[in-house]
């Protein structure tokens, strides 16, 4: 009997595979053959999960805590996370409307999901991170991306929204500080933002996954308003990526329908991974934390000047995250061949610009600080070599 | 300045709450007033995850396991579930093939991802799961429920199908043994489908998270065809609920499209709950589980007839799960309205038929021993004082 293929649904044709998991395959299949590789390509920090956490989820396991949680999550946890953002943010948060999601990914379906379908517009900066136009596509919605550079720190403004916002505009999503570029959005900039969203009854979606890791001490919560959607996470500034789990705050009249949402796509969080993530808030937690951050400043500032002095334009100081988005077009006019002949010949691994969008992808690069101080040193030894050839 | 609230993207009218959630709050408020309640609505086994289980998570843990892995999963991992399929259900199933997920959860969404999209529609037996419904609404297609009854253990014909299909047909899901029935399809039946699926160009996707729970020695693995989606889970068999993490074996030419949705929606499963189910496959293990199954089996021989004799109409012999589906209109006319009495007066907590569909739910209620035998002895002891009321 002949057959026929099942096809696929047409959102799959926005989705793009992330070109750095191919950079990453070339980099692993040259370490296999021998060679050292210096990754500076990964968005992951290189640090270990902190010891209480690590205890926490053990005394987890062996106490049983293996059954499934509330779909909302723990309530002891969505306390905790409340009290973080009043002693760390000065926001004032109600633990009834915060959701502990299978990492910030689940945060961002929940929200998409709830504010976007067929026929609807989310406005997000290019570049951006990847995920987020894909989430959009996921729930059959379309990415307005909105070119962004260094003018306004490669973040939306009012006036930008504005001119690409319709009648269909149903989201605007902010990252700050956002991937690739680790800039920060100002908070003035961001309240008339806000304002002009709650006038038009757009939703509001703040991603803060690296507001923790803001190193000029300007970090700003837009938690601060109750009607925004502020997804967070205990991937990066809790160094947790492998144990899945953030969260989503969101305006009071969302829960129920994102309660609804939760139960019917996860479930639940990882329940380990929620009684491991209440120490995550201990003194001795954050004081480990806080070292680890001073750290990846210190990277920072040992490799954006370096950069710079090799000609790799980097015109914003990025406030936070752990990456810089490096303008690369003295030396190429094509940063994917750039990356590619920069991994081949002399070992460093970075990601190129078409991963974050359509915007001048090829004149940037995005190199991760997420090795050690001396590894970052070796690599601009490295990317010395490169230039004089 | 005035505001407007965002209104929900028009898939939030198509996804229900769980009902069962609204008679779990009472029960736990009946029990925070210091009543006695047997919980038979919950679909969640009692036992614990088995110690080896635990353990490899407590020593993933202290091994520092708790970076993300590949967006598909531990490649060890992988290979370990292509060969339970070979060593349990003598089925091939190639690792590549096999997608590592947050619970069985992530694995319908990536199928339903991959397949529906607007326009599409999707088979489904009535009673079902309800989020196999909701994700199909999820992804902004219609889930067309077929009302099936005892007469084909409450499973999809061919017949069935073929009824119900139209050209924007583009999957059936069938789950076999089902929730909320426990009923298992026929090889033959199956095949028959499977065929006609192939001929037709329509996915089919078969869900396998009780499959490991069948209690007359029937399993038989979809997988032995490499052109179906089959989801299974951790959660069940393995008792390991809030661990979050499942599978699905998909077809060659599905893999990566999959991946990058993978990457896209969840970065990838819990590293840790991945490394402690390497541990679920150990002979030790499997006979930890096979005890526990044997227990489930021997609930299910106390439970069914007793109910029998009652007067609740369970007319197929379910073959495994943890659920029986009882037909109670012989004591009322308003399956609710019964749930609720049986709490509110013996303390006996059960699932109205609501929760699982359109096809006469008010005859029925789902029972789930996922209790003791006492426990279950005591259940039959008050449901006769209530029958006598």
């Amino acid at each position: 009997m002949s057959q026929i293929r099942p096809r696929a649904a047409s959102r799959m044709a926005g989705i793009a595979p992330f070109h750095v998991m191919a950079i990453l395959a070339q980099a692993q299949a040259l370490e296999a053959a021998g060679r050292d590789i210096i990754h500076l390509e990964i968005g992951e920090p290189d640090f270990a999960t902190p010891a209480p956490i690590v205890e926490a989820g053990v005394a987890a396991l062996r106490a049983g805590h293996t059954h499934y949680t509330d779909a909302l999550g723990l309530m002891q946890l969505r306390e905790a996370i409340a009290g973080f953002y009043a002693t760390r943010w000065q926001a004032t948060v109600d633990p009834a409307h915060v959701v502990v999601t299978p990492g910030a990914s689940g945060a961002l379906l929940l929200a998409l999901g709830l504010l976007a379908g067929p026929g609807d517009e989310v406005l997000m900066a290019d570049p951006g991170y990847p995920c987020n136009r894909h989430f959009v596509r996921f729930c059959d919605a379309r990415a307005v991306t909105v070119a962004v550079d260094a003018a306004s720190g490669f973040q939306l403004t009012l006036e930008s929204i504005q001119r690409h916002a319709t009648p269909a505009t149903r989201a605007v999503l902010i990252a700050s500080p956002a991937n690739p570029t680790g800039t920060a959005i100002t908070p003035d900039e961001l309240t008339r933002i806000h304002d002009w969203c709650a006038a038009k009854g757009v939703a509001l979606i703040v991603d803060e996954i690296y507001l923790a890791l803001t190193y000029d001490d300007s970090e700003h919560s837009a938690a601060r308003w109750d009607d925004v959607f502020v997804v967070n996470s205990f991937s990066k500034y809790f160094l947790m990526t492998g144990w899945r789990l953030g969260w989503l705050a969101a305006p009071a009249w969302a829960m129920p329908a994102l309660e609804r949402l939760a139960q019917n796509l996860f479930l639940a969080a990882s329940t380990p991974a929620q009684h491991a993530a209440l120490a995550a808030f201990l003194p001795a937690t954050l004081d480990e934390l806080e070292a680890r951050k001073a750290e990846l400043r210190a990277r920072r500032d040992f490799l954006l000047p370096a950069l710079r002095e090799r000609g790799f334009v980097i015109p914003t100081q990025p406030q936070g995250a752990f990456y810089l988005y490096a303008d690369c077009s003295g030396h190429t006019d094509d940063s994917g061949q750039f990356a590619q002949a920069l991994l081949e010949q002399v070992g460093v691994a970075v990601t190129p610009g078409l991963d974050f969008g359509q915007h001048q992808p090829q004149r940037f690069l995005r190199i991760a600080y997420t090795q050690p101080l001396p590894r970052l040193v070796e690599a601009i030894v490295r990317i010395d070599g490169f230039l004089a050839r």
